[in-house]
């Protein structure tokens, strides 16, 4: 069950559409033999909004599920997630 | 003008095409409601799998055009592209 | 205030120690003249050091303050805080 | 063998000396029970530090090391360190 407010949920699918476009063109540029360090700049712009949307899911997600399992009582679990999604970014 | 031998180009292209399709997952994850935490490690599919095409894309051009400025004398602007794609990686 | 308890404190003060030991052996090899890739390494090594410490602090953070601002109904700005270290990290 | 000239090796010593001045002051931190946001912003100025070293010694070894061994017929090896260090950076 999640707790992502209608707007949110929008805003997320519409920048991870962005991303999508973001990377058919990385595919373009292979095969169309762009330079390499072009096509790492424009990888990594595809990475780099997909950090934004991770923040803005993050974000959200603190304050709604982990904040609703720490008044519940029941933290230690919502923070093993949170602290497992942090080790993978480091 | 690049040198990505066939093999290699068709290899990054694949897998630029299951990225693509982790992708598309993330997208039906948020629409779908999934829960946070799974969709966020969804999204950590795909950045890894870009990070490995970033490094096959790197190796690549270190081995062809770099090598080559290198043995021309005009190393310096070659080093200095490789240098600004390591500093956005940290 | 904070609320660290007294054998994590101590934790992380003995892990800061050895991260202090492996930053100083950075400095010998760049005063001896090391190969530069070992070098490297070496120094990646105090930065994952120091990434495991900053995991055990950032978890007691949201064992401890994070989770009492959230019971005490002012988690927005304990949320606004982790959000800026998670996007410093990324 | 290395071949980091005289100004370059001092600045970088100058350099991992400030780190160690900011690492000696988590230290102090933790001891002091300073608040945990501000020690993570304060490991995090030491990590910085050491990346934008490291960015010095990897552009000083891609123009020396690497570009001898490329020069000298033999990059293989001289790359696949390169590699071997861009993929832990990330």
């Amino acid at each position: 069950m999640t707790y992502r407010p209608k707007d949110t949920k929008e805003r997320i699918v519409h920048r991870l559409k962005i991303a999508q476009g973001h990377l058919k063109k990385v595919i373009t540029m292979i095969e169309g033999d762009a330079y390499c360090i072009d096509i790492l700049h424009q990888s990594d712009a595809v990475q780099k909004a997909l950090k934004e949307i991770d923040n803005i899911i993050l974000e959200n997600h603190l304050k709604s599920c982990v904040s609703d399992s720490i008044r519940e009582g029941k933290s230690d679990e919502a923070i093993a997630e949170v602290m497992n999604v942090f080790k993978k970014k480091q």
